[in-house]
């Protein structure tokens, strides 16, 4: 029996984080699917769980909700080897979630959403445009710790892996070429090798 | 003696997070000041401590470097009582600050930034505009979870109020008003009564 339900769209990649750290941890839960285009987040009954608008949303069997993706595939992952126990070690996981959210997410995430789901309209493209820049930023810090690390955090697959790979895999669908991050390439390639990987759209 | 350094900007809400909290743990450190407005942030000797280029950035006795605000507080206060041990109250910590990363200071501080630090130029009042409504937003949730709690993640001080209150305590430089906020008012007095406590600017 699912312990827990999670409300998600199948194309987000934040959603995706959770959902693919719930098939390598063999987590079983009960989907509620979410439009966000549809304005289903912006409803009264939604907005009670989460005052913030959000998906992914955790909703625990005694009612308790949980959001921000990063947040949740912690606290899911929590006792698991997919989070350090060791103080330093997990905080540098969260220095690279928190990377994710503030460096990362805002250019390649929102370059893939105006050109993937809005169809990059005239009116968007000079900020679709201006992302290109702080994304390529992103990716080439990315690169240089996976030319010295396998996993983003050191040695060891974390959920930090996950936060990043969730809209890294699917930056070309925003306008970023990975042909110059050969370190961020085979690293992808480590992540889609794991037993119980499951792509994005699942 | 300091057992690790922290490099930051004392007008930085960022950079003040964690000197607020050294303060409320006693914690001693080594401060060496960073101005990013001269660049100090971009040179090859700081880029090697933190490729992405930001402060606040810690670093230990040994050598190694801790970068995010939110990573570098949670580290330095666990196992205090500012850090819940329980796993879904530290994962509630840790919401309250995706949250803040991601929904409260791309807007709080940066509106503030624009007008404070750069004066309000003509060619970013559109964007300074634009930041209102999202910082309004992130308001409004803060002021519905603390009807209901006297901290932001529930009964206690957590990092997440820390996170929450660097720039919430100085929005009206950004041009948001918390007249409306009367919770978010009385939850800065607690954070301001609290002993040891020190301003922005320290």
């Amino acid at each position: 029996m699912a312990v827990f339900k999670l409300y998600g769209d199948a194309q987000s990649g934040n959603c995706y984080k959770v959902q693919l750290l719930c098939s390598l941890l063999h987590l079983d839960y009960q989907w509620q699917a979410v439009n966000i285009l549809a304005g289903d987040t912006r409803v009264a009954s939604f907005l009670e769980k989460n005052p913030n608008g959000k998906i992914p949303l955790l909703e625990l069997s005694d009612g308790r909700t949980l959001s921000e993706s990063n947040a949740i595939i912690n606290y899911l992952a929590y006792g698991s080897a997919l989070l350090p126990a060791e103080p330093f070690a997990l905080a540098k996981v969260q220095q690279w979630q928190f990377f994710e959210q503030y460096s990362h997410e805002p250019y390649i995430a929102v370059a893939r959403f105006i050109a993937k789901y809005l169809g990059l309209p005239a009116e968007r493209r000079s900020e679709y445009d201006a992302k290109q820049k702080g994304g390529h930023k992103a990716l080439a810090v990315m690169q240089q710790q996976l030319q010295c690390t396998p996993f983003i955090a050191g040695d060891n697959l974390t959920t930090a892996d996950i936060s990043l790979f969730a809209y890294t895999h699917v930056a070309d669908e925003g306008g970023f070429s990975l042909e110059h991050y050969p370190a961020i390439d085979a690293w992808l390639d480590r992540i889609k090798a794991l037993p119980d990987f499951i792509p994005l759209g699942s």
